[in-house]
């Protein structure tokens, strides 16, 4: 008799956005009329970089024709875009980067759950609090964690607070871990970590021979300059970090799919190399990304691409900024925005997230995330996310400050 | 310390395609003029259907605008595809599916390698013996077996001889298994299961609540009346069987990526619903399959779509036909080829499939698949796959004539 992985009965039922998916479309069945602007889910609105589209066009071509046609490419990705990855996002900022060391995915979010296979599930893990959900989850799901407790968190877990207290900077863990899963700049708080804080983990790291799982998603919307954009700017990383990058914000990649993941060869545990573990992984469970989506991905480097990307990046930090005057104005204490995406509020009056979600909704038709919905620590905050459409992100700003004024 | 997972020392060194890239890659530089020709790795070479190229062009077209734009698709999949799929491949033959029994994913390599992640690690798998790797590496990771033996077997695993002495349709297991991996049409074998056989199987799985992973990534292949293209044509199979399909083979997708999975919702053990767990699975670890890539799976299924993969499938068939021919002609035995794009061929006078791949290549310059590698009973085969371009494969079938009549 086949039996389930029992781990899963461990998580809770719902997702988090397929809550936030559930109330809005209550909401909207109540009130038919009713607009919603969505400052929700982190999805992009404006359309791909025009460097991409004609890329996928030749590409396309390419397909149709038996000369020039692609069947199954290499499992770790195409040379034209590892060496334009490395070229653009590591050479440029004096760090070195072999071929091999770069794995294309179809998404960071994959890699960021598939990659705790390379590891025993005897490890313990830790995340921040209040952290994207992809990291947990995944590891409950695997069996690296306890049951969930009536507080919220999950027995044998280290959840390292990211609050308002520590200025979003997190203490060293207080027990030993050995997989660290950071997010910078990080989903949903929008804050960073500094060069010192980031050499603080790498060196606990490697004293204490952990690895970081450094999740940089949103590197590209970072402004401040002393801001690390990659981990491997911090000397030391190479032999205790994996990194995590993404197309879907910087390019707009969210429908269209493309991520990847640098795993040094210099990071061995327990005498196995990690990167060969990864290439056995890939190579036995995926056939690589599509032909079409790596040449887009690839045109995003050209300069053509890089000016067009800075044009649509340049558009979701005005909404930031629209979104955090509203707030200047209804006197609301907020973080993040300035370099993420996202802004992280706390709630008037130490109102309950989905308190305020709700009212939110109810009065404004506007949709956030519930703070609550990322971990213990961030009950009390919402999030916005500012990929939206400018107009809309000019009502929504509008709207919320006069909200927020009434109280 | 991070501790890594020591399930994957467990596999050999090589996957089997790489072994045989090296040997090739050594051949061609010891004879630096020699021409290659490749009926090794099943990937095909004709271009994707036209109707597939122009539905990609569209939706390269709708990325380009804001009003157009897709950002995040539902995880499962666009209803577009699985309205399509439903209709061409189920309804058609009488099978009901449901729209949230059908999941979109990049590839059937990925959902057969990932499959095993919602059942519990103290699960028994059962694989036919020789078979396509995968099934059998991702459940070694995964810690589902124990060692490798020294005769080439890992302990814990129920292998499912499948030979010429049983007509490659394999007994039933000896001993309680709870993870069935049926691959029909075999890869490979190239050989398929009768409808009875199917029964046998079914009934076992529903007698022992066994659960069946069903491989149909070649149905598209299948010319003789009686067998059926899905297990769900089979009475009962609903509550005990997930089935894989794939367009690589149908339609050329081996480089743009693109399958999908059938898990019926009246599939449940230990009173939990593998359709609700898989579906937690694939929101929890992807954001489901690039938008231009499923409009080119979707225009597989219209009109024109079919008539071009028509025309495809049937210049493949050509090929096996031509490579069967020639094998008849220098009195060589083999089977499948007639439902599926491979040929399995016994080794003349006993001979290894390694030593045979090695004269072949160093004679001929053909590359082929040694049997060995699928699996202790493919020793002395050999695997031909039928997707070369037609020219090469009538080259490659009057040497390979020539080559086996030299004896």
């Amino acid at each position: 008799m086949a039996y389930i992985n029992e781990n899963y009965l461990k998580l809770p039922g719902n997702y988090l956005f397929a809550e936030v998916a559930r109330r809005v479309a209550a909401y909207k069945d109540a009130h038919p009329g009713a607009d919603i602007i969505r400052l929700g889910i982190g999805d992009v609105t404006l359309p791909l970089p025009a460097a991409s589209i004609a890329a996928m066009h030749a590409a396309v071509d390419e397909m149709a024709k038996k000369e020039t046609f692609r069947g199954y490419g290499p499992e770790q990705g195409y040379d034209f875009l590892i060496d334009a990855i490395i070229e653009r996002n590591y050479t440029s900022r004096g760090i070195k980067v072999a071929q091999d060391e770069i794995f294309v995915s179809d998404g960071s979010k994959s890699d960021c759950g598939n990659i705790q296979e390379i590891f025993s599930t005897d490890d313990v893990i830790a995340i921040t609090d209040p952290v994207y959900p992809v990291y947990l989850d995944t590891n409950v799901m695997a069996g690296r964690t306890g049951a969930l407790g009536a507080d919220g968190r999950f027995a044998g877990v280290a959840y390292l607070p990211s609050t308002e207290d520590n200025n979003f900077a997190p203490a060293l863990p207080d027990r030993p871990v050995d997989m660290i899963y950071l997010c910078c700049p990080n989903n949903p708080t929008g804050t960073t970590l500094s060069r010192d804080e980031l050499k603080k983990w790498v060196n606990y790291a490697r004293e204490n021979e952990a690895v970081i799982l450094f999740d940089a998603a949103y590197a590209a919307y970072i402004t401040e300059p002393d801001v690390p954009r990659s981990i491997y700017e911090i000397d030391g990383a190479q032999d205790v970090a994996i990194e995590f990058r993404s197309f879907s914000k910087t390019a707009g990649f969210t429908g269209t799919r493309c991520g990847y993941t640098v795993i040094p060869k210099a990071l061995t545990r327990g005498g196995q190399n990690l990167n060969a573990m990864w290439v056995r992984n890939r190579t036995t469970k995926t056939n690589g990304v599509s032909y079409l989506v790596q040449k887009a991905a690839a045109a995003v480097f050209t300069e053509r691409g890089q000016r067009e990307i800075r044009e649509i990046l340049h558009i979701y930090k005005e909404n930031a900024r629209r979104v955090m005057e509203a707030l200047d104005r209804a006197g609301q204490r907020y973080y993040g925005g300035k370099n993420a995406p996202y802004i992280w509020m706390a709630c008037p009056d130490g109102e309950k997230s989905w308190d305020f979600f709700d009212r939110l909704l109810r009065e404004t038709g506007i949709v956030a995330t519930p703070g609550a919905g990322f971990g213990a620590c961030g009950e009390g905050f919402m999030r916005f996310s500012t990929f939206g459409d400018p107009a809309s992100v000019r009502e929504a700003s509008a709207l919320l400050e006069a909200f927020l004024k009434r109280g």
